[in-house]
């Protein structure tokens, strides 16, 4: 098969390497590819007139598609939300979209738990305290029987259920249907989410953005919170209001949240979320590692290509219906 | 017995309370006991003429010893490290020092394990940023296989060897003798601490402030730490040269650290650590649970008690010439 591997310009911390590429082939026996590696806008038009199958960021995707792709049968996009390349009818007939769903659990369940464990340690408060040059006794508590609801059970709530569980966290799951998990004391439909709410201490956003996820946490919602509730959220930054959570941040209603994802990303100079107190910023990597990712992205493109290639479902076919 | 609970005048939330007493002499089946619980100088004063127990913090110890106490055969302080009560020439003859080593285990435990992932995550780095406004990409990496150095295997340090171990750390524990640890790879003797600092990417202070622990993270040993190294202290601010991690945090040799202790405390206003980057200040509240603190306090001081009545050694008797 022939297969084009398209690096980012300017991401070299994500690049793929000829290296790499073979200690991955040569882990799963799929020795037997012609397989190019290009970065450049003619190292990917020359692919393109060949490839049949591509792996490549959704910044590439969004910046080539719809292009010339006569034989490209499998696209594997290598990050796990593709909301950003909705609608999807860039999409060459007869190519399956695949997303990098599975990637990123390690890394997300660890920062799943230290976000919850900084709430609970109440390190917003610690750092705004700090920013103020102010010594103010703060006590935490541990988390054992602490009540903690993380909507969406994919790769990255999953990930955090399953450290929520083992700190003793009383751990609520929230996903489309009451489907029970091996991680979650209980789960919980989405359309059940506001009767959970005013019982929840610790509120964790790990869902994907779709049409039914976009301003999920509305003004509303937040407000169902209890007073002194926290929040994290790694999905994407249009499930909240991120306006009414600033708001919550500086009246006190909430006592902290830690933040990866944001509306817009970077987030402008000047703009209010730089001095909500209690807010403890991170910059959209909670999810990744980039000394463990296109390692772990090329294991599961090559356990997607041999499905195909045995004739099976792709373990990471993205539902464009669901989005995700 | 006569027992007397002395209260802090000043600290509410660490308050001893009849119930509570009630509940853990009950559990214990320690309930013949004659108990008084007083926070005034008369209450402390009038139950000492007759008190064969005392229990109190460090502070009311240091506010009222010496002091007549004729009767006083236990007196069990409810802080891990007594270093300030040295030189401990002011307790009574034959009354037994215990410290409340063990109830701090669960906090700390999880509070080193979630200041380990944030340095594994960069936060330091990351709320340096935020002060700035400025949106800069930072990638943390999972904690499996890195290489974090505990020194101090007592309650604290031996909770957070074991959370690093279950988070797949490789656990170098360093006490006064290279006697393996249950939760660590490999314990050295803290002589040879200073081959093992260049092969740290995390370092965690949680051993008690002795004659012989006293500044020994010094400047030296501090730049054996390799580059990027993070470090951490629960311990006591006088283990470290502080000023030397704020010139490794500033000149870029440390990537980041997370403090709960300090010289002095509290930290002075406009004192450097306030604006030193990539460093997160915890007011000394690491290891203390408020929720949970006193409950576990008495269990601890009951199963002295019982051990004391039965002629037994006293398991947190505090041995004056180590210091801990």
């Amino acid at each position: 098969m022939r297969i084009h591997l398209q690096n980012p310009i300017d991401d070299p911390l994500f690049h793929f390497s000829r290296a790499m590429w073979d200690a991955a082939a040569v882990k799963t026996g799929d020795i037997n590819h012609h397989v190019t590696i290009g970065s450049t806008e003619t190292d990917f038009a020359t692919a393109m007139a060949e490839a049949e199958a591509l792996v490549c960021d959704a910044g590439i995707v969004k910046a080539h598609f719809p292009c010339p792709a006569p034989h490209l049968k499998l696209l594997f996009v290598t990050n796990a939300g593709l909301d950003r390349l909705a609608l999807y009818d860039w999409l060459p007939p007869n190519t399956a979209l695949m997303n990098n769903r599975g990637t990123h659990a390690a890394k997300s369940g660890e920062f799943g738990i230290m976000a919850v464990l900084m709430l609970a340690n109440r390190v917003p408060e610690m750092v705004t305290h700090q920013r103020a040059g102010r010594w103010q006794k703060l006590w935490g508590a541990v988390l054992s029987g602490r009540k903690i609801t993380i909507v969406g059970l994919g790769t990255l709530g999953g990930a955090v259920a399953e450290q929520a569980q083992r700190f003793g966290l009383n751990v609520t799951g929230v996903r489309t249907t009451a489907t029970p998990h091996p991680h979650c004391e209980q789960t919980i439909a989405i359309d059940a989410l506001d009767e959970k709410l005013p019982d929840t201490e610790f509120l964790v956003l790990a869902c994907p953005l779709t049409d039914r996820t976009r301003g999920l946490m509305d003004r509303n919602r937040l407000n169902l919170l209890p007073r002194g509730a926290g929040i994290v959220n790694i999905g994407r930054g249009e499930l909240a209001d991120q306006d009414a959570i600033c708001d919550l941040l500086d009246n006190g209603h909430l006592s902290g949240a830690v933040l990866d994802v944001f509306t817009p990303e970077p987030i402008p100079e000047g703009h209010r979320l730089w001095t909500t107190p209690n807010l403890v910023i991170s910059p959209h990597t909670a999810a990744d590692d980039p000394a463990t990712y296109n390692k772990r992205s090329l294991d599961i493109f090559l356990a997607n290509l041999k499905a195909y290639q045995a004739r099976q479902p792709l373990p990471n076919l993205f539902d464009i219906e669901r989005g995700y």
